[in-house]
């Protein structure tokens, strides 16, 4: 949510020669994506966004990156595809970094969304998904269901610094979805995005215009993808209120571009309860090593406690 | 250098109503200038910077600020000027900070100035002075002379935190610079940028297409807008090597458009001093209180000391 790297004028109107865009007339900073630095860039030839990875996006996850949005925006999905230099690479260095320069697309990030907007962020899922079924290549979940476990041993009695009683109750909670967690083999898996909060979606109106952010993309359960959308989506900000009308507008949305098997309906309380687990992990550790005078927002782990609850406590997927 | 107040798409897409700019398009936080969150801003009418100012703008400044970029816009001067909204009004309130919105300006900051772009700098910053001859309004440099023996008292002992023997080395340079300065009427007084960095210079090629980041700009000597434009331009980031084509061309183009007096010409060395002990100070202070590991990249204050002794060991006006 910074510019890491700054990228001199004179090197960025340098490295754009590789294209054919023309020539550079602005560029800015962009607070924006995973800890990646981003600049909105505009030549005359048109606008873009250029990313440089940053050390939490790994340099050779960046082939399966690419191809995944090569593969989407090829079938006319919503994804800014790369722009592939006058040599045809999409991959290269910059400032010591490696960097992508993606097309730019129009829309914003809604924080409050109506049932509309969240049936055609479903949609939007549901499509991708589709698209998604004849793609060829896998990338592991690095934050998937193995890694929970250790994540939160990691994070160890640190827990009650952030509450009193937490690292007992987050073992439960690590003992309670692992156990039930599905087998490899018991659900459809795909190629998902992994990460689909509302930042991430951008629209206009009521309508789509892209989704964006897929340095979390990788194999696993597709109905996954839907949980975690469904968590980030279907609440208040505070994790205690369940909106049950968006959350149901997303699957009706979902639904209408791709299928539900009946196994995958009746794990997503499960998923959702997964996915609740890796976000209450992840920004608990997150939490426990970042200053709190740091210029990083350090969002709060205890909304995704809050959400687990919520989720065990009745099924908005019935 | 980042964005502290976050915007809802959906609070901006209302705030924007309130101006003839059309409807949302798209929305980035963008990394720049002082304390302040910034946004890009695409409407269907245009695009725009919506700033909004935090603690370090005091809002009871934003109608000079304002009001000197009307000025200069509407003398034909290369800023942005303020939006004004239906019923006229440039200074609004929007997340509970003041908040303005700005036509967005083309260009891009260079790092390595030519001597042809500083040039043309250095003859917009004479454009500039030139235009506001005739600005009726005051407003006191909060950054000014008066304020460095104080600053340099507030940062006491600490500064041999930065490097051994620094207090004793800045005590020598604040009696130097305040022993010597200009009586307040000795030089032209006019209303000055002061903070002419060649991040406030949007160019495009060797043409200046905005001058910007007037939240610095206050009453003082005009000799020392141009001095201190002279140490932000005129040398390498380390400040131990002067550029005297950059800085010779600063001072044609400037003369080309806006002439220096004989006393101003005289008194520049020393304002040059004034200068980096101003940004010596400023950056020693922000220094010794901000973490090392904040994101706010911390700006080295040595840089202004070598500059400060390269003044003091030649005179490069001369």
């Amino acid at each position: 949510m910074a510019v890491y790297t700054q990228v001199p004028a004179e090197t960025l109107a340098a490295f754009l020669q590789r294209f054919d865009v023309g020539e550079l007339v602005s560029a800015k900073g962009i607070a924006e994506g995973v800890e990646n630095s981003n600049y909105l860039v505009e030549t005359t030839g048109g606008r873009f966004i250029l990313t440089l990875y940053e050390k939490r996006v790994a340099a050779n996850d960046l082939p399966f990156f690419m191809a995944l949005l090569d593969h989407l925006a090829d079938q006319g999905q919503p994804v800014p595809p790369a722009i592939p230099d006058r040599k045809g690479r999409e991959i290269h260095e910059l400032c010591d970094r490696p960097a992508c320069l993606i097309k730019f697309l129009p829309g914003v990030s809604v924080s409050h969304p109506t049932p509309a907007q969240a049936r055609s962020a479903g949609a939007a899922m549901g499509g991708m998904h589709d698209a998604l079924t004849d793609f060829g290549r896998d990338r592991h979940n690095s934050m998937g269901v193995e890694s929970w476990k250790p994540l939160f041993q990691k994070c160890g009695d640190d827990l009650d610094r952030i509450r009193p009683g937490l690292h007992a109750e987050a073992a439960a909670m690590v003992e309670e979805v692992l156990s039930g967690w599905p087998a490899a083999d018991a659900l459809p898996r795909a190629a998902i995005h992994a990460d689909l909060f509302p930042d991430n979606v951008l629209m206009l109106g009521d309508t789509v215009t892209g989704l964006i952010d897929f340095y979390f993309a990788c194999t696993d359960f597709r109905a996954y993808d839907l949980a975690v959308m469904h968590t980030a989506w279907a609440f208040d900000a505070s994790g205690e209120t369940l909106h049950a009308n968006i959350g149901n507008a997303l699957l009706d949305g979902y639904r209408s571009r791709f299928a539900l098997s009946e196994a995958e309906r009746e794990a997503l309380p499960l998923l959702a309860r997964g996915a609740c687990l890796r976000f209450f992990l992840s920004r608990a550790w997150d939490w426990l090593n970042t200053p709190a005078d740091a210029l990083v927002t350090r969002k709060d782990p205890i909304a995704y406690l809050n959400r687990y609850h919520r989720y065990a406590a009745a099924n908005p997927f019935a």
